[in-house]
């Protein structure tokens, strides 16, 4: 198949920040790249061959945008599964399967999956919905303190709750969840895995992640965790077992828990690239978009080794500020050596919304780690209003 | 002044395979951009903000794009100089100046320019045409073997022809030109240099180009140098004072030769982006391309030094193919650790058309140089027809 300057489509579902760095690679290889997304300003509105405006949840709009194309894949995973299905019935390549989506998108399923596979998961209880929840909790199954997860649609801090009382319950929305076992542990960690269709499979290194306290937002995503090899290599087993369970196929950032006695415990998957593997565009000989580009076309996988040490700072808007968004500050930063804004392209700016990010490499860790403390510390993302 | 997902307009006169790669970088930091170029199949097509199809040599044209902008830079010299004059009387912001690019367009005022500010260059003389050229022969002012370059619009082999015997006179244009003695050399480098309007100013490492003995275009560009430090020294000392005697803003390619007994002579400039810096998207801190906007937008400019050796190798079209282009083997060389292929996204290939480039990065810089001989040897760009 002739994928470089040729007739080939590819179409991604989402035009979000992901598809917009999803584009770069395409226009490096110059692959036509057709996106859908519903709004008319998404990041990914340039760089596109063609661009088109529509509900992703909407099975007729999925289902024509996808027969325009001749491999489909995702930057977001709440799309339309049925017209995947129809679309991969009819023979359409979709790259992962709405296979392995459907089983991402429920947590529930998700953790039985897990258990099923023999993939090591914090203990969990499912729930249809938020009474047979109290109900298990009043009759002594299920312990406070735990972690509460809606099934469906939760990421970036949406959807995920830490009950430490009875009474933090009655706040919860009435729907299906999971009640998950607070485990403590020493780091949070993930690895992203590439697969190819013939099965080709490739580990980034481990990276570490530190969370902002309030938005439960990563605050910086550090390359390479700074833990044991031999835990390093545990964590990639499993990130590499997961993928291969799923007969995953593009990209799939593994998130995990170390533990106070360097257990893995697999969190959650996201089946797409990811907030933590935006450092691999400065830091890594090959992206995590170049990857997955290469992994959905079967082309052979490169080489997920760092050139250097990186750390990625999430550019998130501050609190007390709506509207058009100003990067104060922003050439502050850019007169540090090593240090790479990536601006998304979001005309106005919300709290705690994702506006961007900014990679810092080093050949030196330390050094990596305390200019990024500084970059956070200096760069602001506010409004006039 | 805030550039960065705000309405400032940066326009860009050319939308080639530089203006694409530009256009990778005022993606990234969300700079609103507009492109002019003649042809509807641009690399640069997309990518844009808008793109606006119109005849650069035309004053209208140019004049009319410019005043949509609030600041205008080049990715091709050979543009309207009197609309970008007017643009700047009128007060917009035009970097390269006009007055600049007038110089460089023509290589017997860029040569006098030289010799006024005591820039080592090979000694020369200029013609208004052909016939005192071959007057000056005649009269044995003026000795062969010597290299005849075309006073304009000359580059990528066309421009420049070796005289070996007064018979190759003949086929000569009728143009005016420069006779410029042979130099024996060495090695053939370049330096990069960027350079802001306030005047702050970083050079690249130096990088040693190996051409193609036909066609006269760059085979390897190889970063860095593979020379003695003192030499790499002088030579970015040279091309630093060159960028600043232009008072150059953005991005200065000075193209040098290092002799025989080690002097350091400047050939000619580019002032844009060029093929000697294309190794720097995957070797360097800071891409050219990145440089040249921070460069002209008065940011604060970024590191220069690699973080990897890099060599690059041009993808040119086979001779003996012309049509729609298929890259062959394109998939293995994909195989190779640390190759990375560029691919300009013209749809019809020609014999030495610049249809990409590939760049090879390693740790080591021999094991790159072989590698990238290997990945020269593999791809071959071609087509069916």
């Amino acid at each position: 198949m002739n994928y470089f300057s040729s007739d080939f489509k590819l179409g991604i579902l989402g035009g979000g920040q992901l598809g917009k760095m999803l584009l770069t690679e395409t226009r490096k290889f110059d692959i036509q790249t057709y996106i859908l997304d519903p709004s008319a300003e998404a990041p990914s509105q340039y760089g596109a061959t063609r661009f088109f405006q529509g509900d992703l949840m909407d099975f007729e709009t999925v289902y024509r945008f996808g027969k325009k194309t001749d491999l489909l894949t995702i930057e977001i995973e709440n799309v339309n599964l049925d017209a995947l299905d129809q679309l991969e019935q009819e023979g359409l390549a979709v790259y992962p399967s709405p296979k392995t989506l459907r089983l991402i998108q429920n947590k529930g399923r998700q953790k039985d999956f897990y258990s099923e596979n023999n993939i090591p998961t914090a203990p969990y209880r499912r729930f249809t919905d938020k009474n047979s929840l109290i109900q298990s909790v009043e009759n002594n199954e299920t312990n406070i303190p735990f972690v509460w997860k809606s099934a469906q649609f939760g990421y970036d801090g949406n959807g995920v709750k830490i009950i430490r009382t009875a009474s933090d319950l009655t706040s919860l929305p009435d729907t299906e969840c999971i009640a998950e076992q607070m485990i403590p542990f020493k780091n949070e960690l993930a690895v992203i895995v590439s697969r190819t269709p013939s099965g080709s499979i490739k580990t980034y290194p481990v990276v570490e992640m530190e969370f902002h306290p309030e938005a439960n937002q990563v605050e910086y995503v550090i390359c390479p965790a700074r833990i044991d090899e031999t835990v390093a290599q545990k964590a990639r087993a499993i990130a590499l077992q997961v993928s291969e369970k799923f007969n995953h196929v593009g990209l799939l950032a593994v998130e995990m828990f170390q533990t106070e006695d360097d257990a893995i415990l697999v969190n959650e998957v996201a089946p797409r690239p990811h907030n933590s593997g935006h450092y691999s565009i400065e830091a890594s000989y090959t992206s995590q978009f170049e990857q997955h580009i290469r992994a959905i076309l079967d082309l052979p996988l490169g080489n997920t080794d760092s050139k250097v040490a990186g750390i990625m700072v999430n550019l998130v808007g501050e609190e007390g500020y709506s509207g058009p968004v100003i990067y104060q500050n922003i050439e502050k930063i850019l007169a540090i050596d090593g240090v790479t804004p990536h601006i998304y392209g979001k005309r106005e700016t919300r709290p705690f919304r994702k506006m961007g990010h900014v990679t810092i490499v080093n050949e030196n860790i330390d050094e990596a780690r305390k200019t990024a403390e500084i970059v956070k510390n200096t760069i602001k993302v506010i409004s006039h209003s």
